[in-house]
């Protein structure tokens, strides 16, 4: 944390304010400066711009690869859901499907709008409105329903990748908007075990997905009865910690028991001809990640991607101060982009692309920096002379620079991807450890999630506190009090977590596990 | 054509009805058979299942690569359009934005329903209704105006992947259903010359994709003005015949000239530091391919899926009669499939199912016949005596087989798939040259959109006509009126057609060129 008593030296970041002057601006900054996303004319809905797009297409190819290699098969239901099916599910409608989007004609015609100038009115009231799916339990129980006839057809392992529509109040770029790209998984089995076997399964795919090519390291664990989804019987999460110390639900796993089977009638004649109900899970990641990522890593200098999702790996800058020596500067950046193209990294090949166009140089270097390519290679009159190249790595700052041969780098630059992936991955986890504290005492609990009073009064930061791992003996009631009073909860029960009796540190009652406390997003 | 006088042998097929028996409810079957798609609680809207899901995953995988490599990038725009964004653009709301679902309410609560229940009710009314978006043009080119400030900004080449509705009230599964999956691009550019490019550019990538990814040979041309898309300058087409012999129009590509740039307010300064209007593009192919490829290629035994477009290229059947010899013919199996699949085909790898379900041997052969997959091996315990597999193709029927070892299969499956791919793009080519007819006089020209009478009155077939390659003198009345008296349109101006002057075959004016006359889906 700044200390207002000392006077900072003036760095020049691209980013204003830092994440320490302001961390809700900055990530905005930082959203707006890697042209990743903007706010729309529509309330609530963004536009995900091309750089955006990109890392949401790689997370897809990599998580649509881990979905079928565990199975699952794509499918595709209806946007629109019938009122009615929300009704019958009505533990589901109190949960979260309040505000939605509602279609209630399927006409626009010429006519007098309500202000009284003549304009286009909606017409052709529909019999029953139609919701916007939040989410698709109810319309493809109805699907598995007739799919579902005999234990031969189960277990039945389906994925989604689609748009929902919440109709979310305060929203921000990637992390809450109203409508949001994401997948979701539904499964039905003939027994409890395997339906549980399946939500830890894509539990833990999730959480290889966040650490392993995100770079985000998560925590596994159960959403207590407060956070639970609306008709899950039981719901695990996966928990990353932002660097602003809050936490970010970055995936969901749900158990669903025999609650959606018995309102959607997922029926099977098992082997000894019983008519029994299915066990059904449902799962989800959403764009959120790409606000999670973001979070994990950007700088006072713009995003850092991490390698392996890296829309571009490698951004080729010619320098071409005189005209006499363009042709082959420019030729020997096509060589060596074309040399790097045949690499296979990450699943691909490593993506390059020589960035031609008509920019002064400190601009166009400032602008890949914000956009947080991994590797950015400099190419000059100068180092044809000396065949060299001169590399500049994102993830060390703007000053640093290394000369190699073309071939070194042609040799190394795997080496140097998933070195960069591990180093991510490395500080964020240092990060996470550096701000995770066991905590027993009540006051000292308090004290970690109370913003220092002196720091809020010098600067609108928002970094505060981190995860306590403190006991809690399950009871909604404190943890309800405890979101009023501090706006933090149980982020989750963790899976990994060893038995620790002791008491809670809100009731003082006994309990018998640590679990998650954090802020959260 | 079936003769009504002579008995037909009984063949037995899959499919019931045939082709020839009747064409519309004989496709409709072939979609439940082969398992693709259904329709869904929601009016209009349909629920594409695994494999016909796959069918179009395989699609978009094939397209994006066509486009990224013509240099394009991904986007995403919001669901919603503001109703005042279709107001501004009044020539195309009257086109199509008619009929389209109005969302009016952003909540639902319990309430009394207009029926006098209790139950959820829409509340929370819009200042504004948004409707969901039946193409993007309006909401794309409020980004574009905020994106393009100079020329060194354009051409901005972006495509969109999503989810459409159009309101319409007869539905077809793939064919045209109220909600459909498609890509829309939509690019800007400085100067008429490039946009003119552009929109050919995309035409002939459709042409290709169509032609060499689905076997399936298109016409390329222009639209007639009363076929134009709303608010276009020029629409072009590809036009494919399908079984039946109606043209399927299966991709559009639009030169929008400035009218768009106009309402949007796209503008740039030029070189000079002249403020202009860009120019504009938009080209789209939706989910309505997959009924395409069905009607083009599927028979009385099925869908036939295009080799390289296949979710499976090969299925293997294990022949267990015996206990004893199970375990040998399992492995055996598996193994040719962990052969087959290290071999590339056509951008992947042979993709290889082994089917080892509890199902009768026949029940199975069939379950994939109706697929179409392009490749069945079975494999036995005789079979491995022999050192063989048992091969049948798709295309030859269901009778044919061909014995040959395991290795001769893996070095020749490539092989085999491409001359398959390539037989059924011959066949359908000779489908569409036998039935394209050139006609110069009015009497034949009407014959042969008639129905023979006996005929039509013998059996609910709706195969007639075909192409003819006609003179038109473009006169919008007279074409309005060949629609209303036999079903007919223009299809498409063929682009390279050569000029061949001679009497309209409608009005008998001069007329410069033949076009594509055609009943159409």
């Amino acid at each position: 944390m700044s200390n207002p008593t000392k006077p900072q030296p003036a760095v020049q970041t691209a980013i204003t304010p830092t994440r320490e002057q302001h961390y809700a601006e900055w990530y905005q900054q930082v959203v707006r400066a890697a042209d990743l996303a903007e706010n729309s004319p529509v309330r609530g809905c963004m536009v995900i711009k091309p750089w955006g797009y990109q890392l949401w297409e790689n997370m897809q190819r990599v998580l649509d690869r881990m979905f079928k290699d565990t199975g699952h098969k794509n499918a595709y239901f209806p946007l629109f859901i019938p009122l009615s099916f929300l009704e019958k599910e009505a533990e589901h409608v109190e949960g979260f499907a309040k505000e939605c989007a509602v279609v209630t004609h399927h006409r626009l015609q010429a006519g007098t709008k309500p202000d009284g100038r003549p304009g286009l009115v909606p017409s052709g009231e529909l019999d029953e409105p139609l919701v916007v799916r939040p989410t698709s339990e109810t319309i493809i129980g109805a699907s598995f329903a007739k799919w579902v006839q005999s234990y031969r057809d189960l277990p039945l392992l389906i994925n989604q990748w689609a748009n929902v529509v919440r109709w979310e109040m305060r929203t921000r770029l990637f992390l809450r908007t109203a409508e949001f790209l994401w997948q979701e998984g539904h499964t039905a089995h003939a027994t409890e075990a395997e339906a549980r076997e399946e939500t830890m399964k894509m539990l833990d795919v999730y959480a290889d997905f966040a650490e392993n090519w995100m770079a985000m390291p998560v925590i596994k664990g159960r959403k207590t009865d407060g956070e639970r989804f609306p008709g899950a019987v039981d719901t695990f999460s996966i928990e990353a910690m932002m660097q602003d110390r809050k936490a970010l639900q970055a995936g969901t796993s749900h158990f669903l028991g025999q609650n959606f089977a018995k309102a959607s009638e997922i029926k099977f004649l098992d082997q000894n001809g019983t008519l029994q109900h299915a066990w059904t899970t449902s799962w989800g990641v959403s764009t959120r990640l790409v606000g999670g990522l973001i979070m994990t890593h950007a700088d006072d200098d713009g995003l850092m991607v991490p390698p392996r999702l890296a829309p571009t790996h490698v951004v080729i800058l010619p320098i071409t101060p005189k005209p006499e020596t363009a042709a082959a500067v420019n030729e020997a950046c096509e060589k060596l982009a074309k040399r790097l193209r045949e690499i296979a990294y990450a699943g691909r090949t490593v993506e390059v692309e020589v960035d031609r166009r008509d920019l002064r140089g400190g601009d166009k270097m400032w602008q890949w920096v914000k956009k947080g390519a991994p590797l950015r290679v400099e190419i000059g009159p100068r180092d044809l002379e000396q065949n060299a190249v001169s590399v500049c790595r994102r993830d060390r700052g703007t000053k640093e620079r290394t000369a190699m041969s073309a071939d070194a780098l042609v040799a190394g630059v795997v080496a140097l991807l998933e070195e960069i992936q591990q180093g991510m991955l490395a500080k964020a986890k240092a990060h996470r450890e550096a701000n995770t504290r066991v905590i027993d005492e009540p006051a000292e609990f308090r004290a970690f999630f109370t913003p220092n009073k002196q720091e809020s009064e010098n600067s609108p930061t928002e970094i505060h506190g981190g995860f306590a791992m403190s006991r809690f003996a399950m009871d909604a009631k404190d943890e309800a009090k405890l979101k009023d009073d501090l706006g933090v909860t149980v982020r989750c029960i963790p899976i990994e977590g060893p038995d620790d009796p002791g008491p809670c540190i809100l009731s003082g009652k006994p309990a018998t596990r640590r679990v998650v406390f954090a802020k959260a997003y």
